[in-house]
């Protein structure tokens, strides 16, 4: 497993911002109790083994999940079974709670990841990247070699969600219930390929459809009045909630460079009006990086520019989504089991975190700057 | 440990409608945000041993509960030591949270059950089939063996709850405090022959005796309208709760039948007068299997009767429990960690999932079928 | 990790009391649903280790805590990692989640003490002991090499937290974020002296400083009426919290002494003027035992007094919490992996468990006497 403390210094900007994905973002004029200081971001221990040659397990929970306003619960990330069919493991069935194979930083574990959060435009696919059902997993002996140098060089990969992968799940995102008799489908093929000298490169197209039941509450609208918005009959059972994205990763050696984009159709709340309806989006990111090792460690630089124009359908009322990010960090990997990250990033985009207190209209853009630190434990 | 995952497909009946004892029954009508499509039932991880020969530590958390409405958070199962009074394990007290020995199919672990869920006549004694008290356990060595020799052969035995048991505990169930100074009493007598030709064959009586104290929530009543139930004064610390029961398990070699049965008096709602009442109850199970060992793995196709007049003092307003049900299915142990299971479930039933929502009664009773799917992962 | 099961049961004095840190004390008339009977007080799994030789991990979470409502969930007690400056581990930097070196009582494992619970005096300073943040701890070798020899010989000692110690920490108490831009600032200082004889003497000296923000929430006035304590704008984000104390251990050989007392300024209820103020807080305690080697195991007898005229700051309120209670009892360690504990508690003291019901004055003094057991399993 994994421990990651974080620690945020806001630079400047507007004041009582929230970033969704990172509590310790903000300060105290900020909504929802934030970590204004300190906060342990991720602290997950695994739990995995081979039973024979057909069956592997592995449950992944996470210690700094919250229920209701208790803190610092263990909630479930992965539990699930690989099936082999085959045992060269080239045909699998993974069973259970699992990553939803669409986008490669999905895939990334978070310890491997470089940023200290997800782009938006594609992390906003699925909720906590996971859901519940059924993947087959298609991976030719010599791709599965290949994943696996590409991992052991230190390059940071996905990890195997097979060449060629379909699902089936419940759409609702991770630790929810489905609300609907409807299933997501989602397919994906991603191929790394070996340059002469030795570079990698993978690229990859996704693709999933579904139809996604949004939650409401009461939000703080312009005129300063507490709304909560209304879904239209059509809807009762889910909105389109359909994507496709590419991917392309040139990896470090020393130099690469990592993009992703997507577009599609998702449920999103329209203030005007007070209701959530269907909504175009479109966004991605691009991240160059380079691999330095030195006797004091591996230091990676980066630079990571996000864009997204969408919305975030697992937030209450789907709040629309836009964002003009930029970070610029470096990783330090001082031992194996030890790195710290320093990221500086410039915020140009709405708050998603939702207070509903009389004066503070919600779901306002925002422009921010901070400097952000995390200190990672792997063990 | 082991991991259940579930899918349901409705093959007919009334519409709407819950199986409280498993989210995945229902359709997009039903209520709750029930998971239609995939459910993960149990997630369960085991962290067991003996230090030095006097002590054994059980510790089994679940991480597929519920906090409010925060989905598959950690929860404990099971937090125990067995105190060994004599090293032979003959005499033994168990300290701590650990299944109330009351019904044999109680005792017996979800993960060794043909059935998916166990049949609510004799479930109803105990929520979650456990409690937090001290128990003491006499089983002699001969009978260990024979525990030992049932479960070895793959004949899903209940687990050494002893040839004699009683305990104390306090009444109100798995993870929740007692609500008054009565404890709870309990005992059990199970005793397992071998047979020429190695037949076994267990037979057991049980009861328990105490008071419990039931909680209220609004629900829906006859006339759509929204009620809370009254308790009267002199049932402010409890309401009577005991029960006597029989068990006979004539274990699978290759054909086996199994029943049970228990009669009692419960708390429960009277719909007419808005309040709960002491009532009697009575109800249990048969069920027949056979184990037939293939090529393919072993298969265990099974038939299941399961009747039930009493309440469900667990459930918020201790509301009536009327089954009638019968399960038609089959276990494919595919390999050693590897089973799936097949079941046709016609039910006949109450509705004990409330909701409260305008235009829909609450406790009504439903007739529907289903066929059920689950898949089990054993590590 | 060990499991602690309790059961108390009361000889006299006033009803309806609740002691806050053990809900096995009280009677059907305390508030709270509190669990009169048996009661695991205390869950807890270690998972820990070193990789390579500058980083040590420790994550242990207890499965008796509550979530709202829902009880024996896994919550997070602490979450570190110890990065060693130096690889004789003289220089260390703890990150995460972990005890703040305030009071020697505090530090010790609740799995080593004598008393059922810490005194409230030194308690109060942090909720459940722990805090997020970095922590540096200076030991020498000398001092590392006496603590082990204290621990081994089962004098029950608090663990190495440096013979100096200095921290930065979010300052609300474990598993909560900071509500503020104010950090907390601890240090601390603790020597072990040996004499002649070999007779082990520990003494101490420890501060912290912060601003807290303390919660709110509707109680029962002296009048029988609902209120909610108002905070003026100044205390907006935080209230003066500020302590310094002494603690002074003479190890059990076989005749030990300890005590510890602190003052300082805290957030506290003023019931007259129904807010929260800043006020002076003073209190301690001073326990003598005895430690007695038989062939029927180790027998610890003890006395301990505790004196508090202050608050506890990270209640619901931050109400008066005054206490002058008396404990005598015996822990008897059967065997290593088996503890059992019998206290005669005489309280005198405020009740901190607040139900806001009508016709229940809270946070009234009380006077009662309880019998108190307590089954220690360590594995």
């Amino acid at each position: 497993g994994y421990l990651q403390t974080r620690y945020t210094e806001m630079l400047g900007g507007d004041e009582g911002i929230n970033l969704w994905s990172d509590r310790s973002v903000g300060d105290q004029n900020s909504l929802g109790d934030a970590d204004k200081n300190y906060l342990i971001r991720r602290a997950r221990l695994v739990f995995q083994g081979d039973v024979g040659d057909r069956l592997s397990f592995y449950i992944q929970p996470d210690f700094a999940s919250s229920a209701g306003t208790t803190g610092n619960v263990a909630q479930m990330r992965d539990a699930y079974g690989d099936v082999y069919l085959t045992t060269d493991r080239v045909h699998r069935l993974r069973v259970g709670q699992s990553k939803v194979p669409f986008g490669w930083e999905n895939l990334q574990s978070s310890s491997n990841r470089l940023a200290l959060d997800r782009a938006d435009a594609l992390n906003s696919a699925v909720r906590d990247e996971r859901d519940l059902g059924i993947f087959y997993y298609f991976t030719p002996k010599g791709v599965q070699a290949r994943f696996d140098e590409i991992n052991k060089r230190g390059l940071k990969h996905s990890g195997n969600y097979g060449m060629f992968g379909v699902g089936l799940y419940n759409g609702q995102g991770a630790n929810r219930g489905d609300r609907n008799d409807n299933q997501h489908v989602v397919a994906r093929v991603s191929y790394p390929w070996k340059f002469a000298g030795g570079q990698f490169f993978e690229a990859g197209v996704q693709a999933y459809s579904g139809e996604y039941v949004p939650s409401t509450a009461a939000y703080r609208a312009p005129d300063d009045v507490s709304l909560t918005p209304t879904i239209a009959d059509e809807f009762r059972f889910g909105y389109d909630d359909e994507r496709v994205g590419v991917s392309a990763i040139w990896y470090p050696q020393p130099f690469g460079i990592q993009a992703e984009w997507n577009w599609g159709t998702t449920p999103g709340l329209d203030v005007a009006t007070n209701s959530i309806v269907e909504q175009d989006l479109e966004g991605g990111y691009v991240q160059a990086m380079y691999k330095l090792d030195h006797r004091f460690g591996t230091f990676l630089p980066f630079v990571k520019w996000q864009y997204f124009d969408g919305a975030s359908k697992a937030e209450n009322n789907a709040p629309l989504n836009e964002v003009n990010d930029l970070e610029i960090g470096v990783e330090w990997q001082i031992a194996a089991p030890l790195e710290l990250a320093a990221v500086y990033h410039r915020m140009n985009r709405t708050n998603l975190v939702t207070g509903n207190r009389a004066g503070r209209i919600d779901y306002r853009r925002f422009e921010a700057d901070a400097l952000r630190l995390q200190l990672q434990l792997n063990f």
